[in-house]
């Protein structure tokens, strides 16, 4: 069955979190007189997303969307950096915001573009509501409407996420296609009975990327970028 | 203050959904050989809009999506008009859906491309996230996101619809304003705190419309149209 909907996960899969993250730091940096590993930093923000998220999946902590995770997140990462002290709150706010401002890899709009043209085309992300518009805003994502765990008020890989985001557009996991650049998201979408598409990105976590190298399913369309998958996708 | 987001009212403001409903219409009538008085069966079918709604606004029945309270409401137009029995369910079920293919107003597009480069820029519309989602695509709506009725499970002017779409952004009602052609959607979200702009839709009801002519209160900003509301707003 051809999907009526392709649901998307965002970071990674259409923007390039790494070097827009690491990007905001160096500036920070250098309008602070500091030195700081940029990438490095970036690495260790991001490596406290899972588990500041797995807290809310276990049930220890209720519904909290992703940009304040995001922002305790940034104030561990500042404290580990030992520069805690030499932002003040606005100007920690306003890094915490650079997840707002990512690049697209360079495939990623006219894939979208093209895709959207036979699909209604939305995000299916952890970050909310407010953040994955504001991106998308930004880096020019042609969303038909935006869905994931601000819509569900549940983390990937809460099989709520998934369900909730399908039933925002009455249409059965059977009718909707999730792309992802990680097979865990994708086993997740799977088990509910959705269609897959996963796309290769080998560089996400930087050139000394470990995992998510390769399918490790026989994903319904394995592409190896967006515009890829358009083609593949017939469309 | 300036507004990070503008909302906007849909049915009425941005697109004819008397035209597009009565177009609909002729075209079942025409294909199952009936007369039908096409624009009195889609005011008709409107009429019983707002009543439908009021039974979920005040507490009788839990909150059910637009297109099901639409689909009921045809099946009473339908019978009527007389021919309920001469649609299958399939037929009706197709008719219903007229209402994710309406045309949007002459100044609709581009005012909204115009409003989009400067604010954020969604729906808040009593219509479903599914049923607003198509009905943007089909007119080409370049809407960031889709808030409203379905996102709040609650229907305008219920003060919760407007709440929860400027939650979702994570923004104050005063940091959004309110874009309308009707005055009591308007005046909901002033009594919130959002900045309100109504545009003057004469003809929404036809060519003998009685309601919302001019505005009922000092509005912040009044329109002739979406082009002209740019124009305004400065975007």
């Amino acid at each position: 069955m051809t999907p009526q909907a392709l649901l998307f996960d965002v970071f990674g899969t259409c923007v390039d979190w790494r070097s827009g993250v690491a990007a905001a730091v160096t500036q920070m940096a250098k309008s602070k007189n500091l030195k700081v590993d940029s990438l490095a930093f970036a690495d260790s923000w991001r490596a406290r997303y899972q588990p500041s998220m797995e807290a809310i999946r276990s049930g220890q902590r209720s519904y909290t969307e992703l940009d304040i995770l995001h922002r305790e997140n940034l104030a561990a990462t500042l404290e580990e950096f030992g520069i805690a002290d030499t932002l003040t709150s606005e100007e920690t706010d306003k890094l915490n915001r650079s997840w707002e401002q990512l690049p697209p890899w360079p495939d990623t709009i006219t894939g979208l573009i093209r895709l959207k043209k036979k699909f209604i085309i939305a995000p299916c992300s952890n970050g909310s509501m407010a953040l994955i518009t504001r991106l998308g805003k930004f880096a020019g994502l042609p969303w038909d409407c935006v869905l994931g765990a601000g819509l569900a008020r549940a983390y990937k890989p809460d099989r709520q996420a998934y369900q909730r985001s399908c039933a925002a557009l009455q249409l059965e996991p059977a009718q909707v296609m999730m792309v992802a650049a990680h097979n865990d998201d994708l086993a997740a979408a799977r088990a509910l009975g959705m269609a897959t598409l996963f796309i290769v990105r080998k560089t996400e976590y930087g050139p000394g990327q470990t995992t998510d190298l390769k399918p490790e399913q026989a994903w319904d369309i394995i592409a190896d970028d967006l515009r890829d998958a358009a083609d593949k996708i017939g469309a």
